[in-house]
């Protein structure tokens, strides 16, 4: 795959990259024609990468369907599908990672301890062997894409980070892997992650500032819900990740709520009146 | 400088670096004459890294003499000499490091807590910045090549490292940009480390196993001199840098010293009976 990549840049071509950890759904491919777009050359990743699991989470069960995938990825236009094995990408006395002092300390990283140091290791590992100009990675996992963005910026990477949206159902729940574990009655639960973002949206937008009055709110929303575990509810500046005390600036609001025993994860911005963009 | 990377890869010539924290001796040139064989291109860069130096270490009175710098570099063969600024490469919110797990946990990462963060750290952004095909260090640091060697095997750099040999006084003392700090007297009592190497490397090829025998004999000598206070005495294997019990395989000796308040380090590989090289 290096060399694959080093010869196309070498010829004067571009390349647009979307890693993923596989069991493609509609936000992935997305992604995908989004990158589609940018580049002479395609290449997706499916890796479900270990060093961003905790030893307590789901990474034996993590689904898995690499035919389909590969049937998803060619239809989306990905050129080059790279899949590698775990043990030619941490094989036996593997030992350097990547870290961040401040981003992992919120939010997800607080429950997920080195979770974003095993997201930053992959990805340095994967820019380096794929050698994109772009990579484009879904603003539903919002965190990742900051600790991904701060990484590239501050270790120079030759790479232009893109955030593309979040790819919903019809019923408002953002697109997820884990998704298929939920129980029908599960699955009417998780709306609720939704509702509490776009019921903030509304207030926010109608002039609400202060975060704590739409926290209440939401937690209220969520706790009326059977088979629900709020780990944070966070409104928070984009960029820092610090909470927000006043809403003055568009800011952006993250949950992630445990529904039986199924993470979920979402997040809206949130625009005061006459910030919205465009 | 990153454009003008990319544009010699492009271009499909190779790029061979050096990277330096200046005040070049005769060490560095002999590193810099080494790569210009490897490649179309020398880049060498000059820049006196704050994140390796910890709270009491010497940032501030480290050497520095830019125009000689400069010149030197030149008569070297460097096509290309990059000074960045500190405010370029550590601005503010800086907060993403690259780390290893065992290898510090040796020799000069002991005594120098976070020094090898800062060298990975630093040399992930030179070589994003830099783009080479070859990277040389010399083998006197020879923990800190081990380290680069196992963060670019780890990380997946498209950069092959290179070690080169050290560069002496006529007398055996390792060149340094540390030496201009030792007086006269000094300067007579750094000697005790190249003789104890020297020794050392004797009593192995005539059969000595024991490694302890050496460190004692090591530790005696450097005693004997006025002045001198030692960090560390240690024989291990060179690439994990774990101790040897027994000299059975070529071993590296590598010892810390400080001589007055400079801190000297030196290294020599020692081969038991039959396993020299070539």
């Amino acid at each position: 795959m290096q060399h694959r990549a080093e010869r196309i840049r070498k010829s004067g071509q571009t390349i647009a990259f979307v890693p993923t950890m596989g069991y493609l759904h509609k936000g992935h491919l997305s992604l995908m024609v989004h990158a589609s777009n940018l580049a002479d050359h395609l290449v997706a990743s499916i890796f479900v990468n270990p060093t961003q699991f905790g030893p307590n989470e789901d990474l034996s069960k993590y689904p898995r369907d690499p035919e389909r995938d590969a049937a998803l990825a060619a239809e989306a236009g990905v050129d080059i599908l790279f899949t590698p094995h775990e043990k030619d990408l941490y094989p036996a006395g593997f030992e350097t990672f990547v870290t961040q002092e401040a981003l992992p300390d919120h939010l997800c990283g607080l429950s997920r301890p080195g979770h974003f140091r095993g997201v930053l290791t992959i990805v340095t590992k994967l820019f380096h062997i794929v050698k994109p100009h772009f990579a484009v990675f879904g603003e539903k996992d919002f965190q990742q894409l900051a600790v991904i963005r701060k990484m590239t910026a501050d270790l120079n990477f030759d790479t232009e980070i893109i955030g593309a949206p979040t790819i919903r159902e019809s019923d408002g729940l953002a697109m997820s892997s884990r998704n298929k574990f939920l129980s029908e009655s599960h699955r009417k639960s998780a709306l609720v992650l939704y509702r509490c973002l776009t019921e903030a949206r509304r207030m926010v937008a109608e002039g609400e500032t202060d975060p704590q009055k739409i926290i209440k709110m939401s937690e209220a929303e969520i706790n009326a819900e059977a088979d629900t575990a709020i780990d944070y509810i966070a409104i928070c500046h984009p960029d820092t990740l610090d909470d927000v005390r006043v809403i003055g600036q568009p800011a952006v609001m993250a949950l992630a709520v445990k529904v039986g025993s199924t993470r979920l994860i979402d997040n809206r911005m949130l625009f005061p009146p006459g910030s919205e963009p465009g």
